[in-house]
C-alpha cells in the first residue's frame, strides 16, 4: 500500500532501553516478570488507509471520522481565535472523546512502604511493546464493553471503593492540543487486604517506580499522571527509598515545608488573571471545514507537514481485551521538549510554571511546565527559556528521560522530559505568564481539577524520582 | 405595540421593601444615601420588539441574535443529551458571553471591622430601580469601552492590585441553564489607604450587609457571589457584628472547627464520581435549529410557555456608563425556590449539597443547593426535598428572602432563598447525588473555580447573615 511511516511492526522484542532498565537496581523478580510479559505479548500494528478502517467511516455531511457505534472517539474540527501566543486564529483536527475513563491505581502499605499495583500493558501506539500502566486504565467504552472484550480486571475496587481509603479522586485534563476537553478520573485506592495479582500485574514500591521513570519509554503517561496526584507527600517521601544520587541541597529543599515566594492566594490570583487576560474562543466545526489541512486516503495532514497527522492502524494483539481492531491514531511530528526550570529561592526550590493556553483544555488555560514545545511548530522563533533548558551544563540537569505519551490514541508520541536547575543569577522576576511555585503548592493544587496540564503532571511524577 | 408583560416602567420610586429596609437597623447615613441614589436614578425600561433593537439583529444563516459589534453576548442554541435527570435530550436558546468580567469588591478594615465599598447600581432587569452591587461590576466590553461610555470607576484597583492584599481572585460560573460557560472573576482587594468615595458608592460593614441580605430584592447577585468567596472566615466571623436573633446551637455550630462527617477527600471523590457517572454531551447549535421553541417579532419562547423567553428592552438611564441602549434580555417564567437543608450531625451543622448538572456549566456539574427549582419546569413531579423545604415549620426557617438574579441579562428574575433546619429524625443517609458538607469545607472549595454554582454561592452569603 506504500504507506511510508510508521512501519508495520511485530513486537515481542525487549525494549531498547533494557540495559538501562537492568541498571536501575529494581529487584530481579520485577525484571523477570517484565521480560516475561514483554515476550509473551504478541502484538502487531500495521498502518492501513483511513478508508479501510473496519467500523470507522467519514461522515458524509461533516467529514468527521467516527466509529459506527457512536462511541470511542471522533476526529472532528476545532476553530480557534485567541490573543494568546503567536498565531491569532487557526483551525485544526482534534480528537473528541467526551466520556470519562478511569486511570486507577491500587496501593498498599507493606512494611511501611507504599506499593503500587502496576500493569504491563500493550497499546497500539507504543514504541516498546509494553509499558508500565496503572492498575486499570479504562474508558467507559472499555468497561461497559462496547467492543465486547473481556471484563476489566480490578474495576470493582474503583467502582465500589466503599470501606477503603480513597487517597485521591480527581478529574484531570489530557493533551490540550490534541484532545477536545478530554478528562480522565485519576484515582488511587488504598487497600489493606490481600489482592489477587493477575499475570499482567505486579507490585512495585514508589521508590522502584521512581527509578524506573528514568528509563526511556517505560513508565506510561497514565501512571505518571496518577502518581502526580498522590497527595501523601510525607508518606511518599518516606517511601521513596534509596536515591540514585546523593540528595543535593536543592533536592532536599523540594520538600521544604514553607518559604514559598508567593502565597497560594497570590498564585491563584496570578492564574485567574492569566485566564482573564486573553481572548480564547473555540468552536467545534466539521472536519471538512478545517483550513490548512488536507485529507487523503491514508492520512489527515497539515499542508506544511507540521504538528501531526491522523493515520489508520490495524492492531492484532494477544494481551488486550479485544485481540484485533482497527482505529485512527494521532501521529505527532517529532519529539517535543518538556521541562521545568528549578531555582532555589530563599533556600526553597521553586518550579517555574507557565500559564498556558491550549485550545482543547476545559477552561482554556492550565499551568504547564516552563517549556513545552515541538521546535518545528514555532516558525517565529524558539519559545522562551528553551535555550536555557537545552544549553544547561550536565551537572544542572536533574532529570532527562524520553517518556511516552498515551499509546491508545497517539502513535509513537514521546517527549524529552527534563528538570533543570538554573544558576544563581537567573532572575526571580519573570514574564507575566510565568510564576515561581513550590512543589508543595503544586501538590495542594493537584487535589483539584484543571490546574496542572498533563505535561506538568508528568514532570511532577519525575520530580518524585529525585 | 401590544406587548403584555413586562410593563414599561418609570422608576424612581423607593423599593417596596423599604419599610423592611429601615427596620434592619443599618445606620441612617446609609438609609439617606440609598434613598438619595434611588430617587436620583432616572431610568426607564420599555419592552420593544426584538426586531426593533438598535444594534442587534438575527443572523440570516443561524438565526442567532447578536450585536453588530460582535461583542456583548449572543443568543444562540444549545443541544443537550444527558443521562442526568428526567429529560434525556433537549435543545434550548442560551446566552453565550465568552468574555470574563470583574465582580470586584474593595474592602477595608476600620476599627477592626471589615467594610465593603458597595455601589447603588441600576440594571435594566431590576425590579427595584437600584440594588446594592459590588464596587465594580464590569464586563470586558464595559471597561474596554465598546459602547463608548464613561470609564469604569475603581477599575485600576483590580487591574493593578500590586502592593495590596488580594483576599480572593477566582473564576466562578453563573446560571448554567441560561448561560453557556459564562464565568466571572470574583475578586476582593483589601486596601489600607483612603479611597475616594463616589456618589454611587458607600462603605458598609459585613454585618450591615448581612442584615441587608434579609431585605427582598436589595443585595444583588454579584455582591452575593463575591461575598461568598471571601475566605477570611475568622475575620468575617469577628466582623459580622450583632445578629438579629440570638445565636442558636445550630448557628453556632456552623463555625465549628471540625467534625465534618466526610473528609474533604471524600467530598471531592463524591463530586468526581458524580461527574463521571452521567453522560453529559452539549453542543452549540444555531438558534434556528432549536426545537420546541419559536420566535416571533416580540420574543423567543418555549412552545409550552415554560422555562423563559428572550424579549427586547430599550433602556434610558442617567446613572450608567451609557444613557440609552437596547438589548435582548432573558425573562424567566415565575420565581424559583433555592434552599439548603441544614442538619446538625455530631454537633456540627452540615449543609446538604447536590451534584447538579446544568447544560451551560463549564464542566457540566457543580454543587448546588439541596433544592433549586422552578416548580413548573418539572412535569414529572416536584424535585426531591422541595416538600421538606416548603412545609418546614416557621421556627426551622433560618432565612427566607426573595433575592434578585443578575439584572443586566435577566428581566425581573428572582428566587426565594431559604435556609431550613431539618428535624433530628431527618436521615443522615441521602441519595447518591447528595452529600452533607460543612460550611468550612465549602469555604475551602470556594477558593477554587466551579465547585459551587451561583445559587449555592448566594446561599453561602445568606448563611453569613445568620
Amino acid at each position: 500500500m506504500g504507506l511510508p511511516v510508521p512501519d508495520s511492526r511485530t513486537d515481542n522484542s525487549l525494549p531498547a532501553a533494557w540495559p538501562r532498565l537492568a541498571a536501575t537496581g529494581v529487584d530481579s523478580e520485577f525484571l523477570a516478570w517484565f521480560a516475561e510479559r514483554t515476550t509473551a505479548t504478541h502484538c502487531r500494528t500495521d498502518r492501513i488507509p483511513l478508508t479501510d478502517l473496519r467500523g470507522w467511516s467519514f461522515d458524509d455531511a461533516t467529514g468527521n471520522l467516527r466509529h459506527e457505534s457512536g462511541r470511542f472517539f471522533v476526529v472532528e474540527g476545532l476553530q480557534v481565535r485567541t490573543s494568546y501566543g503567536q498565531v491569532p486564529e487557526w483551525s485544526q483536527p482534534i480528537i473528541n472523546q467526551p466520556e470519562i475513563g478511569f486511570l486507577g491505581l491500587l496501593v498498599k502499605e507493606v512494611d511501611g512502604v507504599l506499593h503500587c499495583l502496576v500493569q504491563a500493558k500493550m497499546e497500539p501506539g507504543n514504541v516498546n511493546p509494553v509499558q508500565l500502566a496503572p492498575t486499570i486504565q479504562a474508558t467507559r467504552s472499555n468497561y461497559t464493553r462496547v467492543h465486547r472484550g473481556s471484563s476489566t480486571r480490578y474495576l470493582d475496587y474503583f467502582l465500589h471503593p466503599q470501606g477503603r481509603r480513597v487517597l485521591v479522586d480527581v478529574l484531570q485534563s489530557e493533551q490540550g492540543s490534541w484532545f477536545h476537553r478530554k478528562r480522565n478520573r485519576n484515582i488511587v485506592i488504598q487497600v489493606t487486604e490481600d489482592v489477587p495479582v493477575a499475570e499482567d500485574h505486579h507490585w512495585l514500591s514508589l521508590g522502584e517506580i521512581g527509578r524506573l521513570l528514568r528509563v526511556d519509554g517505560l513508565v506510561n503517561m497514565d501512571t505518571r499522571t496518577v502518581l502526580s496526584c498522590l497527595p501523601l507527600t510525607a508518606l511518599y517521601d518516606r517511601a521513596a527509598g534509596r536515591c540514585e544520587r546523593a540528595p543535593t541541597a536543592l533536592t532536599r529543599s523540594l520538600t521544604a515545608e514553607d518559604g514559598a515566594c508567593h502565597d497560594l492566594s497570590d498564585v491563584l490570583s496570578w492564574f485567574t488573571h492569566a485566564k482573564s487576560r486573553y481572548e480564547m474562543a473555540t468552536n467545534r466545526i466539521p472536519l471538512n471545514q478545517v483550513r490548512g489541512w488536507h485529507r487523503t486516503r491514508d492520512e489527515i495532514a497539515h499542508d506544511e507537514g507540521r504538528h501531526f497527522s491522523i493515520i489508520g492502524v490495524s492492531v492484532h494483539a494477544s494481551s488486550r481485551e479485544v485481540i484485533s481492531w482497527d482505529q485512527p491514531i494521532l501521529y505527532p511530528k517529532g519529539q517535543g521538549v518538556v521541562a521545568f526550570l528549578i531555582k532555589s529561592i530563599g533556600g526553597v526550590a521553586h518550579l517555574l510554571v507557565q500559564a498556558r493556553f491550549q485550545a482543547g483544555l476545559v477552561d482554556g488555560i492550565e499551568m504547564g511546565p516552563t517549556v513545552q514545545c515541538h521546535r518545528d511548530n514555532y516558525p517565529l522563533g524558539p519559545p522562551r527559556f528553551l535555550d536555557e533548558v537545552l544549553n544547561a551544563p550536565a551537572e544542572r540537569i536533574l532529570f532527562d528521560t524520553v517518556l511516552p505519551e498515551e499509546g491508545g490514541r497517539f502513535y509513537h508520541a514521546a517527549n524529552r522530559y527534563m528538570l533543570v536547575e538554573v544558576d544563581d543569577d537567573f532572575p526571580v522576576g519573570v514574564p507575566e505568564d510565568f510564576c515561581w511555585v513550590t512543589r508543595r503548592q503544586l501538590i495542594e493544587l493537584l487535589r483539584h481539577s484543571y490546574y496542572l496540564n498533563v505535561e506538568a503532571r508528568s514532570l511532577m511524577a519525575c520530580l518524585q524520582s529525585l
